[in-house]
């Protein structure tokens, strides 16, 4: 199989955009993507999104999103892993370049969430989980991640409060990305005040459901040189899954889909955990950030939140995270969460992630995680 | 790329599940398929449908099939592409494997839509439409048909009875599918006497609202040595695009994605249409029927009515079409459809299709065609 590189990223500002439909945002994107590597031939688009035909009722988002941007007759579809879409996108756009089928494919992770109220977006959102066995029953999405946190604290003696560091980074780096959702710093004393959405997770332990779009195209190594920018190798692309609902599991609290997905991507990159400069977890709880963080080698069992209290995931310690704010304080519009993250790697690799710039960074690893760890899409980009 | 061959199929009886989960469904096509194969290994798994999320509360699809299927922690996706998804998820696993990414790739399409009420179905399908300048504005998906085949009548100065024979061999062949969900035949007088949905189709028009599952095993031609069945070649595979929505096509009743889909086909494989011993139509009404052989180059311009008026479309003609009963008979699960066709095609090449079989078939074509014409996934399938 071919190597393969991105030679164009492309982003939209997140946020509630009121006044733009679905396919106006992704046509952003893939528009921004394309004038960013400077190639305009394309042969495939992978849409990632999860819950349009929930959120805005629509469905066929493939071919919408080609039409939109101009790319008709091109070869396109819808992939969806829950809250994972955009990185498994991503990773249908490599395999299809990778594997020769087409030499410029580009993926837009996209999801517009905030044309429903509430209780509409909060049932789009079960359907991550299991409908028979978990949202069937009434358990929200926040409920399954809150369960999951109250029995963190049990099993390791933390206390809510101990969460506040992972929120409060990922705002404070946020402040340094102009396309987030939330650029305004938290203290860990708002953390701890902040209403309860399902206890024990708390309005700021979430990100925030919001509007957004974020573009990927990737092309083989070989062609790298007709572009304009730095050409960042996708060294690692791994997609594996986990049970769906969370009765199923051995350990609620090993989420082994993550982890297996992160071991195979080391193996793929040949680097460790070690070698990893920055890391963009799926922080779309803090408990989210902290089984990551322990399921990827990057901390023990047990000791995510005292790496956090420590300052070592911050931009100057040694395991920066979230580096523009995560999707917490990016904003995580669900189905391109996956594909903003890539982007985000992208920038930081090629030295234009402006005030959020990690020094000297040559190896950054997205991972976007679908339901509770039940599928992880993780990819580590170098330059 | 490598040589693709189909190993192993499967399917479930196409009917109203009342019993039965959209994860059992999956299951048991994917079962049969891996049992039909006599292959344990499969390394990744795309799940083709179009609406679980509206229809059953139900994303992550992959993920859930997966666990259903015991084939965790593989790699799993869902593909959409509207109605065209079955074909479109057969395409993913063909690429995986032509590309090297993976050696044993498993399609199931799948689509549960029985449980809800048929208002809700109504605005599920209309998800494939165009959301902001069709379906937004109350014209239903078989509405949107229906002005198709207005149109046509008018063109082509046909009356709605003409389009019976298109249903009536349907039925005849459904008849001799055990899997079918109408076994029963009609006349071409129970056809002009059938209630109209949206004037000037009716219910015998159109393929029906029902539930299954359909599985497609792939693997190198070098592996098929493996397997105990006749490997079926995947000769050509192609997906085009074009608008979603009708009012933006030049000339509505040309079908160009399906058009250019077959081309690109006959070309891969290296066939014309006068090569293809018998064709699977997306039937899911009689006018998409005649609109999909007049773009695939089986019939002139306003000649697919007079082509199954002579009887050419029958089992006994010069080009056969609908040979398990198409969509009309076999019943549409819509994100199903495209494997269940796949299947089908296999069948008749394997010399396993029983009464419903075409005599020294070595070429089949099947076509899944999601929204009105927007986008067309097209497998040319050869022994």
């Amino acid at each position: 199989m071919r190597d393969v590189v991105i030679i164009g990223i492309g982003q939209t500002a997140v946020g509630e955009h009121w006044g733009r439909s679905i396919r106006d945002l992704a046509a952003e994107a893939v528009a921004k993507a394309r004038a960013d590597a400077g190639v305009e031939r394309v042969d495939a688009l992978y849409v990632g999104n999860m819950a349009s035909g929930a959120l805005c009722g629509q469905e066929n988002l493939g071919t919408l999103v080609a039409d939109a941007t101009g790319l008709l007759p091109i070869e396109a579809v819808k992939i969806e892993a829950a809250c994972a879409s955009g990185g498994a996108a991503v990773r249908a756009a490599c395999l299809a370049v990778a594997g020769g089928a087409h030499d410029y494919a580009i993926a837009v992770g996209v999801e517009k969430m905030t044309d429903l109220l509430t209780d509409g977006v909060t049932s789009a959102l079960a359907t991550a989980a299991d409908a028979d066995y978990e949202a069937g029953h009434g358990v929200s999405f926040v409920a399954l991640n809150a369960m999951l946190m109250r029995r963190y604290m049990h099993e390791h003696g933390v206390r809510r409060e101990d969460f506040a560091p992972l929120a409060v980074l990922a705002h404070a780096n946020a402040a340094h990305n102009p396309h987030a959702l939330y650029r305004q710093p938290i203290t860990a004393e708002e953390f701890a005040a902040s209403p309860v959405v399902a206890d024990p997770i708390g309005i700021l332990d979430s990100a925030a459901i919001c509007d957004g779009a974020a573009a990927v195209l990737v092309a083989p190594a070989s062609e790298a040189r007709r572009t304009r920018r730095l050409p960042i190798r996708i060294a690692a692309s791994t997609c594996v899954t986990d049970t769906v609902g969370l009765a199923e599991r051995r350990d609620p609290l090993v989420w082994e889909a993550v982890a297996a997905g992160a071991r195979r991507a080391y193996a793929l990159a040949k680097v460790g955990p070690g070698d990893i400069d920055f890391f963009e977890p799926h922080d779309a709880f803090t408990i989210v950030s902290a089984l990551s963080l322990e399921a990827c080698g990057f901390a023990d069992r047990g000791s995510a939140l005292k790496m956090a209290a420590e300052g070592r995931l911050a931009r100057d310690g040694d395991r920066p995270i979230c580096t523009l704010g995560g999707l917490k304080g990016r904003g995580h519009p669900v189905g391109a969460s996956g594909a903003y993250q890539i982007v985000e790697v992208a920038l930081q690799l090629r030295g234009e992630a402006g005030a959020a710039q990690i020094r000297g960074a040559r190896t950054g690893m997205a991972q976007s995680v679908g339901g509770s760890g039940s599928v992880a899409v993780t990819h580590i980009l170098q330059v």
